[in-house]
């Protein structure tokens, strides 16, 4: 991919290979550095990063301060959601390393992310997935009510609706985010990418098991709608725009409305590389064009 | 569809068959016993419930509260909406039947509306719609103005962008809601269900009746862009992510980009239910895979 | 379009076609007009119109008050961005400039625009856009934390989501705009006219050179989403719902998903007017269907 | 008292002398053409004068709206205030009757209040009164709770600190205001004129009757401190930082610390006017230093 | 004092003598059963309840919430107030043991007071007090421009303006509390009881040891000036409104202005209970008045 | 006055002895040098600091900011004060020079003063002070409805009651101000010293010239209220809790309730400093308690 000019995140890090603990101390010490380096060189920013990244002392309450600003309302106070996501971050080691795999994805995936402290202050598909998490915690933990209220408010400010009892993996970059929709019995595997607009929904007014299951390292591109209790296969790509009735297998790539398989339904291409982390939305088109025209 | 383990919202409730006015007491007095309830087993959330629904003498004194604190900004103050939407809404009793009605249908139809309260509090679409048929009344008051600054907050707050010159029947689901935009001269009859980032658009620069018009106990799927002055009959499905640029006859089916009739535009098939009722989103997977592939 | 009862917006003003420097005289005195009539006919309204208008000596003074209150967060405080957009708007003229143009071409081509006031307090697509040049100045200013932290607030209120470098002409509609997604390296000329959920997206994790260039006079429906480094050329169309993925020559239009050339690849039709500014949707449809079917 | 180049409010307005109904509608109808003439001669106030009067249709919403906006705090929300307001002036005309009482006794008694409004939307000692009004229905309503809470509030933004149970009459000038106290068991009676830091203060630790009362036309000047269930007679006169410990018979001036009456104990002078309305502080000067020095 | 009809607070509580930690639970439970009755009994003030009371898990997570809302501004945010208070109250369990202490005496010695929420709540003495506390634990870490600013919101708000340097004792009994002033070297012992615009003040420019010394069971009545580094003996007692610029041995009784012993310099009376707790701010007056007539 | 272990701010800062613009250029660099530091010590006040003052580039934008944040209110909002006070600060550099004027005299005068930016962020009497500059200048303009919100506002928010038409010096410190009101036609000369619960005072409801007049270097003890057109003379002295009837001299002090001048209305007793800048209340004790007693 060319660019000439453009170069803005030349320096994608290398993140040491340790273990969840080491990550989040060497994560949270970068984030307050680039926060730091932020504040000196922009004074009308300093007062945003201070009570957001510097004036914290670790990461799950810079996190928790920062929801709760965000999403409180007048009947809703940010100390209560402070409180809340404190308590709820901090009670369960497995919501940190999520948090700390979401962010090195957006880093990793995203040229357009700039930093860590760019993602978890700015990033509304970031932000939406972590308050789901503690969402997702209240929900299994039967404080259904509050998990609601809490999924109401996330789609008022992010426009990001995920039922708080779907089920998400880690390492999930929701780019861009607006618009997403995730139902109730969905669930998405590890390392996945998802675009804006995707719709994860369901296929009736019938209760029980009725939307999509997706896999480990899948893509699902702009603006894509998978229906019902379907099955995306580790490493399957969603072609933006595609409405996806039908399971996908692992590896391949479904494009169009309604959506196929590329290669065909017999003998599918196989995507080469794990779709989800390699953010390739449209090295198919060729084929597609092929197929279809 | 089954589900095994998932059972959310086993019991729809039976709702009373009479009048109006004894829907809206039955329904005050269900919503309050729910509040109650939750309130009792959840005090991080009892203050929100009181604030809400159990501080209030009436569902329109409720929904007026809730709004009006959804729906302020600094310069268009929370008491000043309170006010204007109890007074709108205790002026005309077609409003409150409405808010019935639609808080019957998300109950019925959505099987991850687990309360009626839940609905009143947190589903944006719910709320949303409820708002714009107060712009709708100060509209057709020649309030005109007044409307169109609500217009904004609502697409502000909820990302639901309805004119306030639509009009919209009543016993309506917007299901999820995000990015729905519904213009001028559009007409929506009873008992319809929207899905997300539906689109009842217009075709050009001219004024004049230019919106697409549609009937009763309709299903428009996520996604759907319905565009121009077209008729889309009673009973009728659209796809989701379909593009509709056609009339769609009563009781049938459209799919596609661009959309076309399943069962072919000569004899279409003809819905067995009522598709805004019933939410059968993907009965017609297979006709239309044969159709098109 | 006919239109018997429906004739909102009937007068569309006769702009004078002087020098930029009188059209702003001339358009915050047509502002205040509108502002001080609105506010004579509804009480309700007027405190709402003098705190956002007509205390106001200016346009940019009003627009940034404007977008102070509406942006800022508990964390960004409103009079900080008062000030930053003030300042930005005050230093450079074309920015200024290029607001006039948008709330002109708001004004002409949309029939639902009834007022420049009406655009300018109650347009989010025009708010986003003009919050978006300022970030886009600060940008260019290697300002860029404060850029993206606008950015995120933007997407957040107005779910409208352009990175602060994609480069914008003047005279553009957003209409309705909620899920508008511009990327990056994205560039668009000047008078266009871009609906609601559109993409210009990227394509894949590489950076430089990645999003789409928009020449001019381009109009994208609602819902259109292009994806990669294609060229969409001068007084193109692109229809509703499309997914385009390769570049569309000047004067043409492309539809469908993936999206084709009307007429044909190799001899595509060619649009009589200039689509941006006659916001004609829909008359390649029965083309586009004899095309297809 | 001379003046030479001052003479703020040289026109004491003629008020009509009917009955209280006429009253309200005569006062509210010369609030609205003040704060109309004021918000036409400076726009930056313009916002604040309809928000709080002009875009009312009544005395009571407009004192409702303002008292709701100022008394509110993150836990006590303005609508919840703004509704308790509007209910209890509404169900009560002796409330309103006292409101146009007072702000009559402010206009006439003190040449700082140049206009109603300015009594009505600046005056502390007014709005605490007021606000008081209501927490007194309250308690005797036995919804005490609630009335400490607001009793509260009124201490915290305006300090001035009346006990709900207090009974105060009508045509009360509270100037200035800042620090008054006033006890459970104090009764003040009609057309009373009383100073900042005023003190109606109890005797110890045991409850019952145990705080002044304070008779019609009574004058208590700044920082004077009465303590203990004392009588202080019709038209008596307080000097201005004395503390009373003592009845003070009817017409009669107490001064000094401890406080004693001029002309002394046994023949004590009679005030000529009374003391409330006139507003006379210091005539007493030269015959209170006679008797003392 | 006996009182007729008047009979608010008949049953002051019988507290029990045990140790501090079993005192804080029984105090807290009594605060969330009072809460929970007024509750219960008051629907407009459930939602104040549930959030300031009865959300929490612990008199210090209450208070901490409370006073978090109270003192925020928009540049000192609510979430970062509580976090702080949470943290100190948590750090140090003399500081809990104040709190108890200070609200058993406000029920006590305050006929006013009918319950320990009421105090909770609604006293700003008490809430400006706990408040100081924080301060002064931050002055004695050496976060002095913390503990500085906090000082400034307490005196904005409550409008009690405490030194943080200032040495407080417990079972303080802050009654009414508006304009009270504590300068930086002055100290306060145990069980005093301290009326409104109280002022123990300083005398001159230089720094240095400057301000009262006040001992244990010191009843100071309302408005009194005490100023230098003067003591107030052990069970002394200050007669309202009294400038007291000399030493007040233990016991005796200050009163006028200037400040002179009831019963004379050479052989004062003795003061037969303790003041601070009996609140008997009158008894003294047939002698003084004797004395000084 | 010695102090021992007690030495808060030992080092009184030289200040340049230059002209008003140096002295402005130092002083805003000496406040920036004092935030930096505190910053740097205590990151949970860092965000305060940097939005109040280190974003800022000038004081007069820093202050504007301040108050407009510490003044606004639901419907006075803190972008309109903003706005506000930053044009007349800017517009007549004679408030400025005052500003800094007042600000050294807290650093020198008041040993609690440990840092100009500590007097800036933190001195209410300060606030109320400068607040009451720029609403002097308002009343002087003759936008006296809006002079008279912003009395109010200052009045609700610091309990600063000054009268925007009272004329008031430089080099003034109103210290711990809380309390203090000034009548319409009060006049203070330059370096004056204030206390707390201060009132100049009218003495009628007669308009005209009815407040006193304070010559320059006047101390005035807390709780003095002077009352009526009297004269304090320059260099005079009023010690705390007077009532002042009448004229006192220059260079004499007045005490007591009714307050006569020391040393006699004869002779009365030479002050040998300045008051207003020594500060020093209380040496006139020995030779006030020989005269009375």
């Amino acid at each position: 991919m060319p660019g000439g000019e453009f170069n803005v995140s030349p320096s994608v890090p290398q993140l040491p290979a340790e273990s969840n603990g080491n990550d989040e101390a060497w994560l949270w010490a970068q984030i307050k550095a680039e926060a730091r380096r932020d504040a000196d060189s922009e004074p009308a920013l300093a007062s945003y990063l201070y009570s957001t990244i510097l004036s914290h002392s670790s990461l799950e309450r810079s996190l928790s301060f920062h929801l709760g600003n965000k999403l409180c309302s007048s009947t809703l106070l940010s100390t209560l959601l402070y409180d809340l996501f404190l308590n709820i971050l901090s009670s369960d080691s497995s919501l940190l390393a999520a948090v700390v795999a979401d962010l090195r994805a957006a880093r990793v995936r995203d040229p357009a992310c700039v930093s860590f402290s760019h993602c978890l202050l700015n990033y509304k598909g970031f932000l939406a997935c972590q308050s789901h998490r503690v969402a997702h915690k209240l929900w299994n933990q039967d404080r259904r009510p509050l998990a609601l209220a809490l999924h109401s408010r996330i789609s008022d400010v992010f426009a990001v609706d995920i039922h708080p009892a779907a089920r998400i993996g880690k390492g999930i970059l929701f780019d861009h985010a607006t618009g997403v929709v995730i139902g109730e019995t969905a669930t998405i595997g590890d390392n996945c990418s998802i675009l804006h607009h995707v719709t994860l929904g369901g296929t009736g007014k019938a209760g029980g098991d009725r939307h999509p299951k997706v896999g480990d390292g899948v893509l699902i591109g702009a603006g894509a709608t998978i229906l019902g209790n379907v099955r995306i296969g580790d490493g399957a790509k969603i072609g933006a725009g595609s409405v996806v009735l039908i399971d996908v297998p692992p590896r391949t790539t479904a494009v169009g409305n309604p959506a196929r398989l590329v290669g065909g339904k017999e003998k599918p291409s196989q995507n080469a590389d794990v779709p989800g982390e390699s953010m390739d939305h449209t090295s198919f088109i060729s084929e597609w064009s092929d197929y279809i025209i």
